[in-house]
């Protein structure tokens, strides 16, 4: 019998530990884990998309843990992308420019995609490289300056 | 006439002006870009393997500014990872746990390699996340606990 299998029965079967949507999403992460590994298809969860009891998030994300990696992307609002203690799986809480949550996703996925440089942003960096160039003073200690 | 070609026979041409050297390196990114545009292969440039005048490393990091990308990796000690103003361009900082600098790179890829998900670790990760759970206490606020 597997870790997961063994838990959920016993949560759901007390009433006063309400891990049962979070218990429900670790078995999704489970399944997309192996996913990613048999045939490389990343995975996201929008984990607002079930109701979460009080300290239903709290719980899943300590259970997922810290890994290593730790991102922030400052585009229309600040962006972090925790990597967890599993390898492949990764937290990434959106906010908007007032720091509110905007999403929380899990990605089951080797990189998540906004750390990623995308193709129609990568068609502009030598045209980018040549403007900074064109534009900098190479006797100065700050070169656009 | 391109912005690279117009500008470093100019500073050549001035004594005063040594950053000859970040200009190579600015010129070896513009072809590194290229051949990830046409090609898909990543370039990693060891900005260590050539001698920089005193604040030669400032000009250049000025130079490509900075992105919307920053992650931190902690692993033998802190590693940082930004993303510069041009996209593909990757500042990737490796210290040791006392804080010295171990290694300075340039990397032009869509996305750093110490920053995904290795396959080694993938193989362990149904294995981490089945261990958590086993180790859980379900109505506990914190499940390792």
């Amino acid at each position: 019998m597997s870790g997961l299998s063994s838990i959920p029965v016993r949560v759901a079967a007390d009433g006063d530990a309400c891990h049962g949507n979070a218990l429900a999403i670790l078995h999704e992460v489970r399944h997309a884990l192996e996913r990613l590994i048999s045939t490389g298809e990343a995975t996201r969860i929008d984990l607002h998309a079930l109701p979460f009891g009080a300290g239903d998030e709290a719980w899943l994300t300590a259970l997922l843990g810290t890994g290593e990696v730790l991102a922030t992307i400052e585009a229309l609002g600040p962006t972090s992308v925790q990597e967890t203690a599993i390898p492949g799986v990764w937290l990434v809480d959106y906010r908007n420019a007032e720091g509110q949550r905007l999403a929380l996703h899990l990605e089951v996925t080797c990189i998540p995609g906004i750390l990623r440089t995308q193709c129609r942003e990568l068609d502009t960096a030598v045209a980018t490289l040549d403007t900074r160039l064109s534009a900098a003073t190479p006797g100065d200690s700050h070169p656009l300056s």
